[in-house]
């Protein structure tokens, strides 16, 4: 339960004060402010505001532009035209502010987008919150023999078990500690009278990395773009995967025209290599092209393949 | 008049359709929304878009600090605190975007501050409008004697009159032999058959960098605090000055607490160096002290004395 | 003559001046070190500083891969897969600072890239050079008759000489007012002793954009990569192109394995969109695909057949 | 011991092979570089490269300030000048990259300083190291009182021994089962062969937040006066202000003109707001000024107090 009762009420308090406002609006989002979608056991993503709607991106890349564009193009295809040669200021126009519950092994990558705007709980000025992040035995992946970055099958039978019982025990005995070293509960009460408590922001080193934290995060939709190219990409860590999908869905919503365009142009395109481009001409020419005399190593030659053919219908 | 009646036909289109939102509302920017503001001769300032309040500082600063500081302060006295100890984060979870039209000359200035976001009219795309900034004879001032980058007494009388002579006749014929090099008029009709037309990309750089320029630009309010704490400066050239004082109107009328704030602590505070404050702590322990046992430059010293002693009044 | 005999001979005394260091040094860059490539009738670009080299990058990226990673693969097969990969942060680890001499109306374009710090001469202190920007014949350009962004044809006869009279003779016109308006010449002597002189901030706005500015720019390999995509593009203004060239030629001295990689997969590669890869199969299955049948716009299958077939020989 | 022999070998190696350059060269830097100050009791900052020295500073001042400043002032005085008036741009030419190895609970903190370059050692890929940060008994600080983010007294007796060994235990333990979980040992032996073994990217979860990590960091010099004015503060956590410290003296070897201006205007200065200001023009006037007449809360008032008299001199 991602939510506590106290903020499922908050949430639906501030739904229910709509107010009047001259900006532009963008119903998709209104229809999910402040409401939380779980990510993962204990964690979740709600808009908390933005700024802007397809309209804006249109109306920034036409003061651009200027006169000589107006009535040109419709506003879907300037979008896509915008999306396609990479002209990246119209959509800095539009801003979006989340607020995400997440695992600090989490926020630890996500932190990397320097280009955002963020306040994360302080746990050296609070006590964390008892919970933990422990995957659900279908993503128990085991290390990926052939990729050291990636992950295999998931684990089966004993060896899972084990592992999900160490996450849980090694996760509550550190907390437990951390309470203990605190010398102090949640509501204050103090537990042993002889001792004066470690330091909130020593004490929070005790805690194991899947302990959740909590942060509003604020950016551009171009920025939250390219965060979710990298971060939606089959490549990406699940447990940052499906935070990046369900950032995906908030879109979709919010700004459906770029959307689309982001959707055909960077997360199905495809690039390639001045030798994958020399390959493919030759492959269009009818010349039967293999590793060997392609001039690409093998790894590279794989990636050029799977996407060339995802499905490996070609000969 | 910065305004064409077609962009102010738009504008008050756009103020009668109020909408619906469950965002926060700043009701002091929505009274606002789409007017210009003038500046200069035919500039001006107008809010487009906007994210946030003094509510929405207060509820990411409490996010930071989590259980711990609820009900600890108000809002007042919360905001006061964080500008006052420099946490800018909670500030940038507010954001705005402003339509301004500006001399070249000023946006070159503006363009320094990196963190924001730009869209600019585009000179390689369209026509400029012939419209040029020509001083107000009051700041048709001299170079200052004692100050390379400062400003003396107004110019006066004939000095006063070719120079003003001058600003216009160069602005006017720079801007008609850039028409002719287009060989185009506004509508579109060309003037002359034979001709090609040099293209706009290179016909623009004929303009003196007085002519009017116009974008989009949109930045957190943090960032915005620090611009305007360079520009709404005394030292600050007085063209990029009143464009930063009317902004600082806007940021009032957003953000009343942040805004108060600012100028409390940063707008009429004043900092002093290591030497500075030694002498502080002497003077108040009743010595007299004077630049030559101050340890200052007789500059230094005077910028001491002026944050001191503004008017004069002490001893 | 881009340089003035005093600053060559400031570029000779540092060049006689070598130091001992324990950094990495780039023998490439060396020999270029503080030497003017000239660019456009005017302007410079020349390296002033820099940090790292190819085994920078490497060293970066084995800090983030670990133990796991050494000796797996060689520099230059690791700086491939980086650069394939989108894998940015170890190209940051690099640095450059440049000197570059440029029109104003360039530098505008130039000053768009945020990811740099900027030291540009400052007309409101110092009196401006008198040094424009006049194209060669050959690059005056008419206006694009297709794309209004674009250049046509250069510009010939009665044209072409009237438009290069009109640039030299507005541009020397404003230099001479403002100079009269500043009422003093380089040397400092005034003029007239009846005058004040107009302030110097005020004074610039009466000069033409095709006046030479100067400035220090430092950045980093990934953020200059990512300039020198846009900029050395063929569709990039050829004024700012021909400095990105420059540039493009100084990388490659700097750091050759990683201008190998930039070549091959972003310079001279290709991306397709999901609709251009679905194409792409289609083709290589045998399929006859036309702009009709292949849910393209004609501008975009346009741009999909120039990225397949530049040389327009497949069927 | 923060290094192990291998690493110390390298760093002698590479200290035994200097180079020749025409670049600036930084004596004190050079004196230090590669070389390891101990942080903690595991860590280290050392400084791996850098571009840049007190006369770059200068350098990018007078292109600034073109040839009206030649002279003028020294550099010494010309860098006070530009640190005193809030001039960043010229610090922004000097970069600096370091190698730091330092706990995760302190990474997380300095990452938030968001303009700087990070690679940091990925737990994706390659297998932390079994070293964690336990607090020195004098730096294992009760939670302050009255300040919900400050430290107090240093526990003692029982409760420092338990807090200590809970922190060795909890470690020790996760680290035994995240081996456990990867079923992998550091020299790649497989301990149970009937078993897949976790995914790294999973398994760092159970790590506490003392282990170590380690990354390069690159920065310009204006973005590291600002981490460190913040970093090296009496108020900033113990754990990250030793490494500040540690990097203040490496920038003091750097560019001692530079910082020297930075110790006398950002780390000994002080700043007041309106009130504050007004305060202290009344008290150099005789005027007897007490909290309740401030207009000052008591809070505020208290840090007045202590800016302006630290030792408790004035009556």
């Amino acid at each position: 339960m991602p939510l506590t009762p106290e903020q499922q009420a908050q949430i639906d308090a501030a739904r229910a004060r709509p107010n009047q406002t001259l900006r532009a609006v963008a119903p998709g989002l209104e229809a999910r402010l402040y409401q939380a979608t779980p990510v993962l056991d204990h964690g979740f993503v709600r808009v908390v505001d933005y700024m802007g709607d397809d309209a804006a991106i249109v109306q920034a890349a036409r003061v651009s532009y200027g006169a000589g564009t107006r009535k040109a193009r419709d506003d879907a295809g300037l979008i896509r035209y915008l999306m396609r040669h990479w002209h990246s200021t119209p959509f800095e126009m539009c801003e979006i502010k989340l607020h995400v519950k997440l695992p600090i092994f989490v926020a630890r990558q996500w932190i990397r987008h320097r280009t955002a705007n963020v306040n994360e709980y302080s746990a050296r000025y609070s006590v964390m919150d008892r919970e933990f992040y422990i995957p659900a035995p279908e993503h128990l992946a085991a290390q990926a023999a052939t990729n050291r970055q990636g992950r295999g099958e998931a684990l089966e039978g004993e060896e899972a078990a084990e592992v999900l019982r160490l996450l849980r025990e090694d996760a509550a005995r550190c907390y437990e500690d951390y309470e203990r070293m605190l010398n102090q509960t949640i509501d204050g009460r103090v537990l042993d009278p002889a001792r004066k408590g470690l330091a909130r922001e020593l004490a929070r080193m005790n805690l194991t990395q899947n302990i959740y934290t909590q942060w509003y995060w604020k950016t551009d939709l171009h920025n939250l773009f390219h965060f979710l190219r990298l971060r939606a990409d089959p490549h990406a860590q699940h447990e940052i995967r499906v935070y990046a999908e369900a950032i995906c869905d908030i879109v979709r919503d919010w700004v459906p025209l770029a959307w689309a365009a982001f959707e055909e142009y960077r997360l199905h395109g495809a690039q390639f290599s001045r030798t994958g481009m020399a390959c493919l001409r030759r492959m269009l020419a009818g010349e039967r092209v293999t590793q060997e005399n392609s001039g690409m190593s093998p790894g590279e030659w794989r990636e050029f393949r799977a996407a060339l053919d995802p499905e490996g219908r070609l000969p």
